[in-house]
Protein backbone atom coordinates (compact mmCIF):
# COMPACT_ATOMS: atom_id res chain seq x y z
CA UNK A 1 0.00 0.00 0.00
CA UNK A 2 2.77 2.49 0.79
CA UNK A 3 4.71 2.12 -1.81
CA UNK A 4 1.87 2.65 -4.56
CA UNK A 5 0.90 5.32 -2.73
CA UNK A 6 4.81 6.72 -3.14
CA UNK A 7 4.56 5.93 -6.61
CA UNK A 8 1.48 7.44 -7.50
CA UNK A 9 2.70 10.71 -5.55
CA UNK A 10 5.61 10.67 -7.95
CA UNK A 11 3.69 11.54 -10.27
CA UNK A 12 2.16 14.83 -9.09
CA UNK A 13 4.47 18.00 -8.81
CA UNK A 14 4.85 18.50 -5.30
CA UNK A 15 2.56 21.45 -5.37
CA UNK A 16 -0.08 19.56 -6.50
CA UNK A 17 0.10 17.55 -3.82
CA UNK A 18 -0.09 20.13 -1.53
CA UNK A 19 -3.30 21.86 -2.72
CA UNK A 20 -5.13 18.52 -2.60
CA UNK A 21 -3.55 16.80 0.44
CA UNK A 22 -3.70 20.49 2.12
CA UNK A 23 -7.46 20.61 1.59
CA UNK A 24 -8.35 17.39 2.56
CA UNK A 25 -6.54 18.02 5.76
CA UNK A 26 -8.06 21.06 6.44
CA UNK A 27 -11.83 19.01 5.81
CA UNK A 28 -10.71 16.11 8.50
CA UNK A 29 -10.05 19.05 11.10
CA UNK A 30 -12.82 20.67 10.52
CA UNK A 31 -14.70 17.11 11.22
CA UNK A 32 -12.63 16.61 14.38
CA UNK A 33 -13.32 19.66 16.05
CA UNK A 34 -17.67 18.50 15.38
CA UNK A 35 -16.43 15.10 17.15
CA UNK A 36 -14.39 16.67 19.68
CA UNK A 37 -17.62 19.23 20.42
CA UNK A 38 -19.95 16.35 20.44
CA UNK A 39 -17.12 14.45 23.31
CA UNK A 40 -15.92 11.79 21.18
CA UNK A 41 -12.53 11.00 22.33
CA UNK A 42 -11.11 8.24 19.54
CA UNK A 43 -12.48 7.80 15.91
CA UNK A 44 -11.74 5.33 13.24
CA UNK A 45 -11.13 6.25 9.68
CA UNK A 46 -14.54 4.13 8.76
CA UNK A 47 -16.82 6.07 11.44
CA UNK A 48 -15.08 9.07 10.53
CA UNK A 49 -15.45 8.41 7.21
CA UNK A 50 -19.31 7.63 7.20
CA UNK A 51 -19.94 9.91 9.53
CA UNK A 52 -18.78 13.24 7.03
CA UNK A 53 -19.26 11.40 4.05
CA UNK A 54 -15.69 11.01 2.91
CA UNK A 55 -13.11 8.08 1.77
CA UNK A 56 -11.94 6.42 4.32
CA UNK A 57 -9.07 4.85 2.63
CA UNK A 58 -8.02 8.43 1.59
CA UNK A 59 -8.32 9.18 4.75
CA UNK A 60 -5.60 6.27 6.13
CA UNK A 61 -3.28 7.16 2.65
CA UNK A 62 -3.22 11.22 4.02
CA UNK A 63 -2.61 10.66 7.37
CA UNK A 64 -0.04 7.88 6.78
CA UNK A 65 1.94 10.37 4.66
CA UNK A 66 2.66 12.56 7.24
CA UNK A 67 3.29 9.94 9.64
CA UNK A 68 1.73 7.08 11.72
CA UNK A 69 -1.49 8.44 13.83
CA UNK A 70 -3.19 5.76 14.09
CA UNK A 71 -3.32 2.97 16.95
CA UNK A 72 -4.32 -0.51 15.95
CA UNK A 73 -7.94 -1.50 17.75
CA UNK A 74 -8.58 2.14 18.63
CA UNK A 75 -8.15 4.25 15.70
CA UNK A 76 -7.04 8.25 16.10
CA UNK A 77 -7.47 9.87 19.58
CA UNK A 78 -9.19 13.11 18.32
CA UNK A 79 -7.27 15.38 20.39
CA UNK A 80 -4.05 14.34 19.09
CA UNK A 81 -5.16 13.93 15.94
CA UNK A 82 -6.17 17.21 15.79
CA UNK A 83 -3.17 18.72 17.18
CA UNK A 84 -0.94 16.83 15.05
CA UNK A 85 -2.83 18.45 12.06
CA UNK A 86 -2.34 22.09 13.66
CA UNK A 87 1.01 21.50 13.12
CA UNK A 88 1.35 20.22 9.84
CA UNK A 89 -1.09 22.81 8.42
CA UNK A 90 0.66 25.51 10.04
CA UNK A 91 -1.90 26.40 12.43
CA UNK A 92 0.34 26.07 15.78
CA UNK A 93 0.70 29.75 16.09
CA UNK A 94 -1.52 32.44 14.94
CA UNK A 95 -0.95 33.54 11.00
CA UNK A 96 -1.60 37.31 10.85
CA UNK A 97 -3.00 38.11 7.52
CA UNK A 98 -3.57 41.51 6.07
CA UNK A 99 -6.56 42.31 3.48
CA UNK A 100 -6.09 44.59 0.19
CA UNK A 101 -9.06 46.48 -1.15
CA UNK A 102 -11.67 47.49 1.98
CA UNK A 103 -14.90 47.39 -0.34
CA UNK A 104 -17.44 45.20 -0.11
CA UNK A 105 -15.24 41.83 -0.44
CA UNK A 106 -12.69 43.26 1.77
CA UNK A 107 -15.04 44.08 4.20
CA UNK A 108 -16.78 40.77 4.14
CA UNK A 109 -13.42 38.57 4.25
CA UNK A 110 -11.81 41.04 7.18
CA UNK A 111 -15.29 39.76 9.70
CA UNK A 112 -15.77 36.08 7.89
CA UNK A 113 -15.85 34.36 10.83
CA UNK A 114 -14.33 30.66 9.98
CA UNK A 115 -10.51 32.84 9.66
CA UNK A 116 -10.89 33.58 13.46
CA UNK A 117 -12.06 30.14 14.34
CA UNK A 118 -9.14 28.56 12.87
CA UNK A 119 -6.24 30.67 14.06
CA UNK A 120 -5.97 33.62 11.86
CA UNK A 121 -6.10 36.87 12.56
CA UNK A 122 -7.26 39.31 10.39
CA UNK A 123 -5.03 42.50 11.31
CA UNK A 124 -5.38 44.66 8.76
CA UNK A 125 -7.41 46.53 5.81
CA UNK A 126 -5.69 48.54 3.44
CA UNK A 127 -7.02 51.22 0.80
CA UNK A 128 -6.59 54.03 -0.87
CA UNK A 129 -9.52 55.89 -1.17
CA UNK A 130 -9.12 58.52 1.94
CA UNK A 131 -12.60 58.23 3.06
CA UNK A 132 -12.17 54.49 4.13
CA UNK A 133 -8.81 55.14 5.55
CA UNK A 134 -9.25 55.77 9.41
CA UNK A 135 -12.15 53.20 9.50
CA UNK A 136 -12.75 50.10 10.40
CA UNK A 137 -14.41 47.11 9.32
CA UNK A 138 -18.14 46.34 11.16
CA UNK A 139 -15.94 43.62 13.15
CA UNK A 140 -13.29 46.39 13.77
CA UNK A 141 -10.38 45.69 11.65
CA UNK A 142 -8.82 49.33 11.22
CA UNK A 143 -8.07 50.30 7.63
CA UNK A 144 -4.71 51.80 6.47
CA UNK A 145 -3.41 53.60 3.74
CA UNK A 146 -1.79 50.97 1.30
CA UNK A 147 1.42 53.91 1.09
CA UNK A 148 1.91 51.86 4.73
CA UNK A 149 1.92 48.36 3.51
CA UNK A 150 5.57 47.59 3.73
CA UNK A 151 5.92 49.87 7.39
CA UNK A 152 2.52 47.88 8.79
CA UNK A 153 3.75 44.41 7.56
CA UNK A 154 6.71 44.39 9.28
CA UNK A 155 5.98 45.97 12.22
CA UNK A 156 2.99 43.80 12.75
CA UNK A 157 3.89 40.55 11.23
CA UNK A 158 1.98 40.34 8.68
CA UNK A 159 2.53 36.67 7.25
CA UNK A 160 -0.31 36.89 4.39
CA UNK A 161 -2.14 39.16 2.00
CA UNK A 162 -5.29 38.99 0.64
CA UNK A 163 -6.27 40.55 -2.67
CA UNK A 164 -9.70 41.90 -2.83
CA UNK A 165 -9.16 44.85 -5.33
CA UNK A 166 -10.74 44.75 -8.90
CA UNK A 167 -8.98 42.97 -11.61
CA UNK A 168 -7.51 46.09 -13.11
CA UNK A 169 -5.46 46.85 -10.20
CA UNK A 170 -4.19 43.17 -8.93
CA UNK A 171 -0.86 42.63 -10.52
CA UNK A 172 0.03 46.53 -9.09
CA UNK A 173 -0.99 45.22 -5.65
CA UNK A 174 0.77 41.60 -6.01
CA UNK A 175 3.87 43.79 -6.80
CA UNK A 176 3.39 45.54 -3.88
CA UNK A 177 2.51 43.12 -1.55
CA UNK A 178 5.60 41.06 -2.38
CA UNK A 179 7.79 44.15 -2.34
CA UNK A 180 6.87 44.73 1.49
CA UNK A 181 8.48 40.76 1.89
CA UNK A 182 4.59 38.82 1.71
CA UNK A 183 5.53 35.07 0.51
CA UNK A 184 1.90 33.81 0.95
CA UNK A 185 -0.91 35.21 -1.21
CA UNK A 186 -4.64 34.74 -1.83
CA UNK A 187 -6.57 36.14 -4.54
CA UNK A 188 -9.69 36.67 -4.96
CA UNK A 189 -9.57 39.50 -8.41
CA UNK A 190 -10.56 37.22 -11.84
CA UNK A 191 -7.63 36.81 -14.25
CA UNK A 192 -3.86 35.43 -13.76
CA UNK A 193 -1.22 36.98 -11.87
CA UNK A 194 2.72 36.87 -12.31
CA UNK A 195 4.09 36.16 -9.11
CA UNK A 196 8.03 35.45 -8.29
CA UNK A 197 9.46 32.41 -7.34
CA UNK A 198 9.42 31.31 -3.72
CA UNK A 199 6.00 33.55 -3.75
CA UNK A 200 2.92 31.15 -3.49
CA UNK A 201 -0.17 32.27 -5.13
CA UNK A 202 -3.63 30.41 -4.32
CA UNK A 203 -6.02 32.48 -6.69
CA UNK A 204 -10.06 31.60 -5.33
CA UNK A 205 -12.37 31.82 -8.73
CA UNK A 206 -15.46 31.81 -7.56
CA UNK A 207 -17.25 31.16 -11.51
CA UNK A 208 -15.62 27.56 -11.20
CA UNK A 209 -18.22 26.79 -8.14
CA UNK A 210 -21.15 28.34 -9.83
CA UNK A 211 -20.14 26.08 -12.95
CA UNK A 212 -20.20 23.13 -11.06
CA UNK A 213 -24.15 24.24 -10.16
CA UNK A 214 -24.32 24.74 -13.83
CA UNK A 215 -23.12 21.16 -14.70
CA UNK A 216 -25.64 19.53 -12.18
CA UNK A 217 -28.50 21.43 -13.59
CA UNK A 218 -27.51 20.65 -16.86
CA UNK A 219 -27.16 16.88 -16.21
CA UNK A 220 -30.76 16.95 -14.73
CA UNK A 221 -32.08 18.10 -17.79
CA UNK A 222 -30.26 15.84 -20.33
CA UNK B 1 -6.31 3.66 -21.93
CA UNK B 2 -9.95 4.49 -21.82
CA UNK B 3 -10.65 1.06 -20.09
CA UNK B 4 -8.12 2.25 -16.93
CA UNK B 5 -10.31 5.60 -16.92
CA UNK B 6 -13.30 3.89 -16.64
CA UNK B 7 -11.88 1.66 -14.15
CA UNK B 8 -10.73 4.06 -11.88
CA UNK B 9 -14.19 6.03 -12.33
CA UNK B 10 -16.08 3.24 -11.52
CA UNK B 11 -14.44 4.18 -7.38
CA UNK B 12 -15.30 6.95 -7.14
CA UNK B 13 -19.20 8.63 -6.64
CA UNK B 14 -20.38 10.02 -9.57
CA UNK B 15 -20.20 13.18 -7.09
CA UNK B 16 -17.11 13.32 -7.07
CA UNK B 17 -16.57 12.85 -10.47
CA UNK B 18 -18.61 16.34 -11.52
CA UNK B 19 -16.50 17.79 -8.42
CA UNK B 20 -13.11 17.29 -9.56
CA UNK B 21 -13.79 17.30 -13.57
CA UNK B 22 -15.98 19.89 -13.66
CA UNK B 23 -13.69 21.85 -11.93
CA UNK B 24 -10.99 21.19 -14.34
CA UNK B 25 -13.22 21.60 -17.50
CA UNK B 26 -14.23 25.10 -16.14
CA UNK B 27 -10.48 25.69 -15.84
CA UNK B 28 -9.95 24.85 -19.75
CA UNK B 29 -12.63 26.67 -20.62
CA UNK B 30 -10.59 29.88 -18.66
CA UNK B 31 -7.38 29.30 -20.74
CA UNK B 32 -9.47 28.58 -24.15
CA UNK B 33 -10.56 31.92 -24.03
CA UNK B 34 -7.43 33.53 -23.09
CA UNK B 35 -6.09 31.46 -26.56
CA UNK B 36 -8.89 32.75 -28.34
CA UNK B 37 -8.45 36.31 -27.16
CA UNK B 38 -4.99 36.20 -28.66
CA UNK B 39 -5.94 34.55 -32.40
CA UNK B 40 -5.02 31.45 -31.85
CA UNK B 41 -7.55 28.77 -33.97
CA UNK B 42 -6.20 25.34 -32.77
CA UNK B 43 -4.23 23.95 -29.56
CA UNK B 44 -2.86 20.71 -28.37
CA UNK B 45 -3.18 19.14 -25.30
CA UNK B 46 0.58 19.38 -24.63
CA UNK B 47 0.58 23.05 -25.92
CA UNK B 48 -2.09 23.98 -23.43
CA UNK B 49 -0.79 21.90 -20.94
CA UNK B 50 2.51 23.76 -21.15
CA UNK B 51 0.89 27.40 -21.56
CA UNK B 52 -0.88 26.37 -18.38
CA UNK B 53 1.12 24.67 -16.30
CA UNK B 54 -1.76 21.45 -16.37
CA UNK B 55 -1.12 18.04 -17.19
CA UNK B 56 -1.94 17.04 -20.71
CA UNK B 57 -2.79 13.26 -20.08
CA UNK B 58 -4.94 14.66 -17.97
CA UNK B 59 -6.89 16.66 -20.60
CA UNK B 60 -7.40 13.90 -22.86
CA UNK B 61 -8.95 12.09 -20.27
CA UNK B 62 -11.39 14.74 -18.83
CA UNK B 63 -12.09 15.39 -23.00
CA UNK B 64 -12.22 11.71 -23.99
CA UNK B 65 -15.03 11.00 -21.28
CA UNK B 66 -17.24 13.45 -22.72
CA UNK B 67 -16.69 12.50 -26.14
CA UNK B 68 -13.84 12.81 -28.66
CA UNK B 69 -13.27 16.46 -29.66
CA UNK B 70 -9.15 15.87 -30.78
CA UNK B 71 -8.36 15.84 -34.36
CA UNK B 72 -5.22 13.68 -34.97
CA UNK B 73 -2.31 15.83 -35.87
CA UNK B 74 -3.82 19.36 -35.36
CA UNK B 75 -5.27 18.58 -31.36
CA UNK B 76 -8.41 20.51 -30.91
CA UNK B 77 -10.12 23.47 -32.73
CA UNK B 78 -10.51 26.46 -30.11
CA UNK B 79 -13.83 27.55 -31.03
CA UNK B 80 -15.23 24.02 -31.17
CA UNK B 81 -13.76 22.87 -28.04
CA UNK B 82 -15.17 26.06 -26.20
CA UNK B 83 -18.74 25.77 -27.41
CA UNK B 84 -18.29 21.80 -26.91
CA UNK B 85 -17.07 22.70 -23.22
CA UNK B 86 -19.55 25.52 -22.62
CA UNK B 87 -22.55 22.87 -23.77
CA UNK B 88 -21.26 19.94 -21.05
CA UNK B 89 -21.12 23.04 -18.23
CA UNK B 90 -25.05 23.67 -18.99
CA UNK B 91 -23.50 27.29 -19.60
CA UNK B 92 -24.68 27.44 -23.26
CA UNK B 93 -27.89 29.04 -21.96
CA UNK B 94 -28.14 31.91 -18.80
CA UNK B 95 -28.73 30.38 -16.10
CA UNK B 96 -30.69 32.93 -13.18
CA UNK B 97 -29.04 33.36 -9.91
CA UNK B 98 -29.93 35.06 -6.77
CA UNK B 99 -28.12 35.93 -3.68
CA UNK B 100 -29.54 35.94 -0.03
CA UNK B 101 -27.98 38.04 2.01
CA UNK B 102 -27.17 41.55 0.95
CA UNK B 103 -24.35 42.27 3.46
CA UNK B 104 -20.82 43.38 2.28
CA UNK B 105 -20.13 39.30 0.92
CA UNK B 106 -24.01 39.42 -0.95
CA UNK B 107 -22.99 42.74 -2.31
CA UNK B 108 -19.39 41.55 -3.52
CA UNK B 109 -20.91 38.86 -4.93
CA UNK B 110 -24.22 40.49 -6.89
CA UNK B 111 -21.37 42.95 -8.42
CA UNK B 112 -18.40 40.20 -9.37
CA UNK B 113 -17.44 40.35 -12.71
CA UNK B 114 -16.49 36.68 -13.04
CA UNK B 115 -19.98 35.57 -12.98
CA UNK B 116 -21.27 37.58 -15.80
CA UNK B 117 -18.50 37.06 -17.84
CA UNK B 118 -19.51 33.26 -17.66
CA UNK B 119 -23.28 33.76 -18.59
CA UNK B 120 -24.54 34.07 -15.18
CA UNK B 121 -27.07 36.54 -14.39
CA UNK B 122 -27.13 37.36 -11.12
CA UNK B 123 -30.74 38.64 -11.13
CA UNK B 124 -31.58 39.30 -7.68
CA UNK B 125 -30.64 39.89 -3.63
CA UNK B 126 -32.85 39.36 -0.92
CA UNK B 127 -32.91 40.69 2.43
CA UNK B 128 -35.00 40.90 5.52
CA UNK B 129 -33.73 44.31 6.36
CA UNK B 130 -36.45 47.20 5.55
CA UNK B 131 -33.45 49.58 5.19
CA UNK B 132 -32.10 47.22 2.56
CA UNK B 133 -35.11 45.95 0.39
CA UNK B 134 -35.64 48.71 -2.34
CA UNK B 135 -32.19 49.27 -2.62
CA UNK B 136 -29.86 48.14 -5.10
CA UNK B 137 -26.06 46.68 -5.25
CA UNK B 138 -23.45 48.86 -6.92
CA UNK B 139 -23.77 47.48 -10.09
CA UNK B 140 -27.32 47.78 -10.13
CA UNK B 141 -28.95 44.39 -8.92
CA UNK B 142 -31.89 44.85 -6.94
CA UNK B 143 -32.64 44.09 -3.23
CA UNK B 144 -36.03 42.35 -2.15
CA UNK B 145 -37.83 41.45 0.88
CA UNK B 146 -36.47 37.66 1.25
CA UNK B 147 -40.50 36.98 2.23
CA UNK B 148 -41.03 37.22 -1.99
CA UNK B 149 -38.62 34.65 -2.58
CA UNK B 150 -41.18 31.97 -4.18
CA UNK B 151 -42.85 34.29 -6.32
CA UNK B 152 -39.65 36.05 -7.69
CA UNK B 153 -37.69 32.91 -8.19
CA UNK B 154 -40.96 31.46 -10.35
CA UNK B 155 -41.47 34.92 -11.82
CA UNK B 156 -37.76 35.41 -12.76
CA UNK B 157 -37.08 31.60 -13.38
CA UNK B 158 -34.53 31.76 -10.58
CA UNK B 159 -32.46 28.33 -10.83
CA UNK B 160 -29.54 28.77 -8.24
CA UNK B 161 -29.79 30.42 -4.90
CA UNK B 162 -26.40 31.93 -3.03
CA UNK B 163 -26.58 31.63 0.66
CA UNK B 164 -24.56 34.91 1.87
CA UNK B 165 -26.09 35.17 5.45
CA UNK B 166 -24.40 34.40 8.75
CA UNK B 167 -23.96 31.29 10.31
CA UNK B 168 -27.24 30.93 12.14
CA UNK B 169 -29.30 31.79 9.59
CA UNK B 170 -27.73 29.54 7.15
CA UNK B 171 -29.98 26.42 7.33
CA UNK B 172 -33.41 28.33 7.39
CA UNK B 173 -32.77 30.08 4.36
CA UNK B 174 -31.59 27.02 2.64
CA UNK B 175 -34.77 25.80 3.48
CA UNK B 176 -36.70 28.54 2.28
CA UNK B 177 -34.73 28.31 -0.98
CA UNK B 178 -35.81 24.48 -1.76
CA UNK B 179 -39.08 25.44 -1.07
CA UNK B 180 -39.11 28.14 -3.27
CA UNK B 181 -38.48 25.02 -6.07
CA UNK B 182 -34.42 26.51 -6.20
CA UNK B 183 -32.46 22.56 -7.24
CA UNK B 184 -28.44 24.56 -6.61
CA UNK B 185 -27.42 25.96 -4.42
CA UNK B 186 -23.63 27.77 -3.31
CA UNK B 187 -23.21 28.76 0.28
CA UNK B 188 -20.63 30.68 1.99
CA UNK B 189 -21.50 30.02 5.22
CA UNK B 190 -19.70 28.24 7.53
CA UNK B 191 -20.86 25.14 9.12
CA UNK B 192 -22.58 22.44 8.15
CA UNK B 193 -26.31 22.16 6.26
CA UNK B 194 -28.57 19.66 5.47
CA UNK B 195 -30.07 19.32 1.97
CA UNK B 196 -32.76 16.98 1.05
CA UNK B 197 -32.33 14.56 -1.88
CA UNK B 198 -31.92 15.93 -5.77
CA UNK B 199 -30.64 19.14 -4.34
CA UNK B 200 -27.23 20.05 -5.11
CA UNK B 201 -25.49 22.25 -2.23
CA UNK B 202 -21.94 23.52 -3.05
CA UNK B 203 -20.10 25.32 -0.40
CA UNK B 204 -17.26 27.53 -0.29
CA UNK B 205 -15.02 27.26 2.60
CA UNK B 206 -12.94 29.84 2.48
CA UNK B 207 -10.56 28.93 5.19
CA UNK B 208 -9.42 26.01 3.47
CA UNK B 209 -7.60 28.32 1.01
CA UNK B 210 -6.44 30.07 3.88
CA UNK B 211 -5.20 27.10 5.58
CA UNK B 212 -3.22 25.75 2.06
CA UNK B 213 -1.13 29.44 2.63
CA UNK B 214 -0.49 28.22 6.27
CA UNK B 215 0.99 24.73 5.19
CA UNK B 216 3.30 26.40 2.85
CA UNK B 217 4.88 28.89 5.21
CA UNK B 218 4.84 25.99 7.38
CA UNK B 219 6.86 23.94 5.26
CA UNK B 220 9.15 26.63 4.59
CA UNK B 221 9.82 27.28 7.92
CA UNK B 222 10.22 23.41 8.80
Amino acid sequence: MKTSNKAAKGKQSLDQVSELTTNRLSLYLRCLNVLEGAGEQTVSSRSLAEKFHLNAAQIRKDLAYFGEFGVRGVGYYVGDLKRHLRQILGLDRKLRVAIIGAGNLGLALADYPGFRQEGFEIAVLFDTLREKVGQTSRGGVPIHDVADLTTLTRCDGIQIAVIAVPEAAAQHVLNLVVAAGIRAILNFSPGTLDVPPGVKLKSVDLTVSLESLSFFLAQGEG
